[in-house]
């Protein structure tokens, strides 16, 4: 059985980058970080507790994997540049079998965007990942929920509703082929965070969240606090790749409150329509415009022709659905 | 039932303080936090667990209290300014009779500590607490524990030992009178961090650490990164009040391999030995002088007339301890 010590030493510890702003990493009471000067620390956490966030004895790859990602998403959603990450966890027993995929995974996400894990805590427990991420943001500079205006557009960047096609299928309420499966499940277990289009976006978009709960109710986020309402085009939303097979009613159902979609969605002014394109072309993801906010307050739905859909929107509630 | 957002905005949500270090709280995908020029972030994680960390149906004021001070601790050992932190947790429930204490407790050392939670996220599952720690200190004068030498003496603040004996009698291990638990448990349950203290030893402790694990086995940290050995007078260790009352050997026991203390253990040049008390009188905390650090690698425990005891050191590891 390895010690806690050893499992730190062996999964977790690499020799810390020079030059970075990582100043002191593992193995301290804290680790030290130097944002840049001028810049702010942008700090985001997430847990993620087996069974709920994640099937019992999911694949320890793209755990990894995606409990980083899901952190770099909201990191993404700031317009911040990643820096370092901590990661705290509790696991019912140092299982090698499973501490060294899940290291890999985490560890391969975490080299893709050049960052250290610099601190964290292993306990025993049930299975909960608690993850930690640092970036940085020149001063002023931030996405942040409340900046949108009446007049702008909305806009998401990739496809929606895969995940929640694949989690579906998953869970047994409904059959896809297994192609079509496997096509929507890479979504799910292995979302890339949208990093360089959130840092493309800076001085572009008005406002942006992440897509992790649905479309319509995070955008009700930046509703809320920019104090705006939305028209949402719904025949103009991106579908992802195994979506696009389904009925129009589900297509249209898992891209709106699909979740764990971990795209993200903005506001721009219509103005800048051009600028959106250059920055997303530029960060190599696609985006889509899929409607635009109003003085009037609300969030409405409707389809290619303007005609008023209903809809209801299903923000995730971890407490609401027992 | 309380939605999760709900839960978030009645007993975690406060305005933000103007003029801080936090230039955006609870609310966007981020929290925003700029530490001072010149000042590096120091940055701790602590996860604790229901049922390995502390009992189920602890009392959730003190659950606060104790889950945000054991991360102050941290931040104390080296040497850092409080500026804010972060909660994520699962709980099986969102119940208001907890969820309340529970919030009382971890705000009001908080704001003893002049700090404000800045993010965070909850969601359902086995109680799971996991705070993450910011604060800041000056480029260059953190309390490390590299940075000891051979020939420093070693200091521990406060008291051991009470809140191991707590822990044994609250585990049917050892019986108190009520008044003796009584005293034992507030060490238990309400450790103080020593962050007054860590500031005071800026630019006078060569290393330090907090003495969660024990103090053997934490001293040993200092003892392996500082490439030296220690001789510990166990009888110069500072007994709990509690602890005082019992026996020669679990005195010592307790106070050499206990765990949950939460005091400093550090280092400093034997010509500093003033500067040291000056610093804890400021500070307002008794320190202790118990040993010294030797060129001679290892770590040695001797009586008051320097003959060698047969100790152990039990340092606390979640993954030897099924």
């Amino acid at each position: 059985m390895l010690s806690e010590f050893d499992l730190i030493a062996r999964y977790f510890t690499r020799p810390p980058r020079a030059g970075g702003p990582v100043r002191l990493g593992v193995g301290d009471d804290c680790a030290l970080l130097a944002p840049p000067p001028g810049e702010s620390l942008a700090i985001s956490t997430d847990m993620l507790v087996e069974g709920r966030h994640f099937f019992a004895g999911a694949d320890p790859f793209s755990l990894g994997h995606k409990a980083l990602a899901v952190n770099l998403s909201d990191l993404a959603a700031m317009g911040a540049r990643p820096l370092g990450f901590t990661l705290a966890f509790s696991l019912p027993s140092a299982d090698a079998g499973w501490l060294a995929p899940f290291s890999d995974g985490l560890l391969a996400l975490a080299d893709a965007h050049g960052i250290e894990l610099i601190g964290g805590d292993t306990t025993r427990g049930p299975l909960n990942l608690c993850i930690t991420v640092f970036g940085s943001v020149p001063d002023g500079q931030a996405l942040r929920r409340d900046g949108a205006a009446a007049g702008d557009e909305v806009w998401v960047s990739g496809t929606l509703g895969d995940a929640r096609l694949a989690l579906e299928a998953l869970q047994g309420r409904l059959e896809l082929q297994p192609a079509q499966l496997a096509a929507a499940q890479v979504r799910l277990d292995r979302p890339e965070p949208r990093v360089a289009l959130g840092h493309a976006l800076r001085g572009v978009a008005t406002a942006a969240i992440d897509v992790s709960d649905g479309l319509l109710g995070d955008l009700g986020h930046i509703l809320t606090r920019s104090g705006v309402g939305a028209v949402i085009n719904a025949d103009a939303l991106p579908y992802g790749a195994a979506l696009a097979h389904e009925a129009p009613d589900r297509r249209r159902e898992f891209a709106l409150n699909g979740g764990d979609d971990y795209e993200l969605c903005f506001a721009a002014p219509a103005a800048r329509r051009q600028t959106v394109l250059d920055a997303a072309r530029h960060a190599g993801v696609p985006v889509t415009r899929v409607g635009c906010l109003t003085r009037e307050a609300g969030l409405r739905v409707t389809d290619g022709a303007g005609i008023a859909l209903a809809v209801h929107s299903r923000s995730f509630d971890h407490f609401a659905n027992p």
